[in-house]
């Protein structure tokens, strides 16, 4: 088992691409955007309070608490991502935003908040400290501790400074008075896990051990008899500032049903099983625990082989957010929010840090390029919360049982975990693309960049995913042959490799195109993938798409769109029609047209099928022209 | 403007076929088994606490209320139906049961427990009489009494006995007394329709003329601004026995958003739409009301043109068990309440007493012999509350969403209004087969039975519908010609008629063949209607149903289950393939089977689809052999 560190945000920089792109709009547009909302600056948006119950936490503002008890972690998560903005500017030489001075103040004001023992909660100080740690199920407060823990860990790596990262370490030290196995202190854990991958971040980051100590006991401490939740007090008048408030006994929910050790399957809240089983990928990598790495293994496998969208959507329910059922992916009632989508990118990534295999990054890159990147418009300013992979806007509107699905990416939320969530997932892409260690440099994820990184030095010159063609330059510092492994996308089904303009073999493992050279002195690669413009089919057992494909080309998933066809849910892709790259980036299929019949409300008369040009669009593309039906998947015919 | 009387229980007699041994079954085995659930007497079934309310409502016994706000009206139900029984035992010549004394029993509590003033509501004569006539919007007071007033009527009408109406007109008349145009009656409606076409049915078995005038008021109130559910008193601890509570403010649920006269679509909760509509049916016949005519035919338009499923269903949305939009149809997360397809049965008869139109008996055919039918076991002891297109019991159990289908008929139910509704409508069916008067006789529905009724005598002779020929003797005293029409139904492209043996001719006028003869001398007609096994088709506007087909064979709609055909998520009609009678009323189709593609979960690789012969069954038959898939619509494919 492997144990790569996490990189840190300037080790690597994006020069260009789509992600460059989406970066410096994140940088620019969506981390001022999103600041301005917290402080309530945004006219015709829904409140967030955020800020202001900081100002009246630290006794600056009489107010009440405004919002959800979650609501602390929107400003952590803002915080953590205009952090990576700071870093993002820097790479590009591009002057310093406001984000530096607000961060400075945001930390000046979380410290006056701060309580003497180190407990730091916006609605437990306002609201009175005696619910403090009481009703950990549904309150929120490890969650969003862990928030600012993660949020002062990427502080620090971006600016050096320290004082948020005292301020997460006080707070640590106050959880970790609280909660433990050791008598006397809460033998509990948070409803919504965070904390535990947060302080595996914080311990990494500062060495200090009693921090990975106590994620191993929130790690394991889950879902043991009697459950903890059971035997905790219940919600004492915190109704109306609840996210959830699900079924007294719904341990699944949590994931607390059953200690993830014996857990087969993921079961309940999308994002927090994905939070949960990146923590646990962190305990058996930091524990060297096979036992452990093999339980997370197989809950990835569930989860990617039996309930992710085509879009790496998870979350097939709006009931609880959550999973359901093996191969039960309906992508019209589905959920697929985009924190899951998130979560489900962090955790592959913390399973590539113990193993370079595929099965991590594939979908790792799958789940970026559509389920999370279609997550925020191209003005940055607009947000998805959910994800379908096929919209009626009559139906979403007047249906109680679709009204979980947006329309169009919205301004604000009431619970607007999405927006920060998104926008430093984007903001931090950059770290995820490489695993090193002196002898080794796995390259997961392709964008043009350049990358310091363990003694490896590597540029990346590619127009991917638009373009298979990716040119490396990399050079080793040290004596005798490092290993080089490249990610061959398991979309991909044939490539050409050269060495120095020599065609070289390498060979495949776990999917990893693995070179063995002498990288002391600098060797250029490039890299050709076939990328293939494609049908794709779900597996039989998945039985809503019996009889459907998508498109997809590369990475990219493809939809339809009714401002570029018309009423939808009369197409068909023709069985073996032709499919070609059309203008900007879309593309267009052969398909069918259903008319009729439009005799009566049935009929004996068939519908008569015309042959229509069919217009597609990269999905993460969908609704920047405003509202309209989407569709991913089609029946096929064969005429 | 037509007026014709409702035919009374014993003025047709059925001989035979599907209804005779349907009827049959009711008698001997769903009545006495629905009694004795009334009266908690079925072992391992949910209490109803029906009969016993009544007990405590006496005085016999101390107890609390048990069950639903609505509970009442389950037992007079049943005893509309029992009554219905006892004509159907008649009509066979077959000994009574214990209903003749159990129904006099009944009577006699029923009298006990009525209050001096008439009021006779056991939910509020147990928990204190200040809530009478309090919370109409949603505590069914009125809804209950209907339904008492109803059974009443049936009662009077098949025994001869005034006990039982005593007891509803003291009820109607202390209705009467508080409610009305005039200062100081309450100016309001139920929350759930019902009362009104009662009073209609006890005004036209009484001649009493204050009833039908109540019923105007009812029926003209509804709508009227400012909305009575808004002033009236809300909610006042009622809750846990309460069958609904929706947002305050959701008029159109209870059809109370707009005067009938202004409404334009169907909207709210399907079985008090339904039963509201028969209402104004009632009245625009009385009054003679041009106008409301219009109004109400433009709302059955409404529903059997554009919310209606293919088995004559309606409701498409749980929330609210309500109707949603136009072509919204779909027949996997529907609703399709068996109260609401038999409301839809008894508004199609209502307006059929106005006008012989086949859009009216058209949709009555289609609903009972489907939505209807399919309600109840082929052991008459299991119901169905909801009737879905589609069944797939792993989503209905696993997903919150689809939690309402029941997978299998349910022994009973905690709002049990379907059992005993299904149990009169199909013990009432003779009475809806025809409309007459002295010089027509109008024939909607076929089935084997002799009537006698305004003079004309007509004998049915069919196997209908397993057989299109229909013989039949009619024969009328009186002088001169007779006009006799006879429905050609909807689905049958070509029929012959002979009389006395010579080939006759006809004209069709609103789908019913008229014939005009001198029916003085007994004549016999025998009617070969083209029964013709088709694919059906619907209207493109439904999105949820293109590309897709069912089997339809006459009025009969045909389904598949697991147990003829395993997993039907993979199987397809073939696109104008053979379809063919199969064995014991099943149906055989050409189609084909997809297999993969298996590999992962999305892949390039393309399913195959092989050759198999599907086998189908009338709808109504369905899950008499456990649980199991079940679709009605399938994809077509070329090959």
């Amino acid at each position: 088992m492997k144990n790569y560190r996490m990189l840190e945000p300037l080790d690597i920089k994006i020069t260009g691409g789509i992600l460059g792109e989406k970066r410096r709009l994140v940088s620019e547009v969506t981390i001022p955007y999103i600041g301005r909302a917290l402080c309530d600056e945004v006219p015709g948006i829904r409140k967030s309070g955020s800020v202001e119950n900081f100002r009246i936490a630290s006794g600056e503002l009489r107010k009440e608490f405004h919002g959800l008890v979650s609501q602390d972690s929107d400003l952590f998560k803002w915080m953590e991502a205009a952090s990576l903005a700071l870093a993002e500017k820097k790479e590009r030489n591009f002057p310093e935003g406001m984000e530096a001075a607000e961060l400075e103040e945001l930390a000046a004001l979380l410290e006056k908040c701060q309580m003497k023992d180190g407990y730091l909660n916006t609605y437990y100080i306002i609201n009175g400290l005696k619910g403090k740690w009481s009703y950990l199920k549904e309150s929120c407060q490890l969650y969003c501790a862990g928030h600012l823990l993660e949020a002062a860990v990427t502080n620090y790596e971006v600016t050096g400074e320290r004082s948020l990262l005292e301020i997460a370490m006080g707070y640590a030290d106050c959880i970790d008075k609280a909660f433990g196995a050791e008598e006397g202190k809460i033998h509990g854990y948070d409803g919504h896990a965070e904390i535990e991958l947060a302080l595996y971040r914080l311990y990494e980051a500062t060495g200090i051990e009693k921090y990975r100590n106590l994620a191993n006991f929130f790690v394991e401490e889950r879902g043991k008899q009697p459950y903890f939740f059971a035997l905790e007090k219940g919600n004492e008048g915190v109704t109306g500032n609840l996210v959830y408030e699900l079924r007294e006994n719904d341990f699944h929910h949590s994931q607390s049903h059953l200690p993830v050790r014996e857990q087969k399957e993921a079961v309940g809240h999308a994002v927090k099983a994905a939070y949960f089983y990146t923590a646990v990928a962190d305990k058996a990598r930091l524990c060297r625990d096979e036992k452990l790495y093999e339980a997370v293994e197989r809950l990835w496998e569930d989860v990617t082989e039996k309930k992710m969208f085509l879009t790496g959507a998870i979350g097939s329910s709006e009931y609880g957010e959550s999973f359901t059922y093996a191969y039960d992916l309906p992508g019209d009632l589905m959920y697929g929010e985009t924190c899951a989508a998130i979560g489900l990118f962090l955790w592959g990534y913390h399973m590539l840090r113990m193993d370079t295999d595929r099965k991590y990054s594939d979908v790792m890159e799958r789940t970026f390029f559509n389920g999370i990147l279609g997550g925020i418009s191209e003005d940055g300013k607009k947000f998805f919360y959910t994800n379908a992979l096929e919209i009626d806007p009559e139906r979403c509107k007047k249906r109680k049982d679709y009204g979980h699905l947006e329309i169009e990416r919205q301004s604000w939320f009431d619970c607007p975990c999405c927006p920060p969530n998104i926008a430093r997932l984007i903001l931090s892409f950059n770290r995820y693309m490489y695993t090193a260690s002196i002898r080794e440099l796995n390259i997961h994820l392709f964008a043009p960049s350049t990358a310091d990184i363990e003694g490896w030095h590597v540029e990346q010159y590619t127009e991917y995913p638009t373009e298979g063609k990716i040119m490396l330059v990399v050079e080793r510092k040290g004596e005798g042959k490092g290993q080089l492994r490249i990610r061959i996308p398991g979309w991909c089904e044939s490539f050409l490799v050269k060495v120095n303009g020599e065609k070289a073999k390498g060979i495949l493992e776990k999917g990893y195109l693995l070179l063995e050279e002498d990288f002391g002195c600098k060797k250029t690669i490039e890299l050709e993938l076939d990328i293939p413009l494609k049908k794709v089919y779900a597996n039989d057992k998945v039985k809503s798409l019996a009889g459907k494909a998508a498109v997809m080309r590369g990475p990219l998933v493809y939809c339809l769109e009714q401002a570029d066809n018309g009423e939808l849910f009369h197409l068909f892709f023709k069985e073996d029609g032709k499919l070609e790259m059309g203008k900007t980036g879309t593309v267009l299929a052969e398909g069918y047209r259903m008319d009729g019949p439009d005799t009566g409300l049935y009929a004996y008369q068939k519908p008569h099928y015309r042959t229509e040009n069919i217009k597609l669009m990269p999905y993460y593309r969908w609704n920047n022209r405003g509202a309209g039906q989407m569709r991913v998947f089609l029946g096929e015919r064969k005429r």
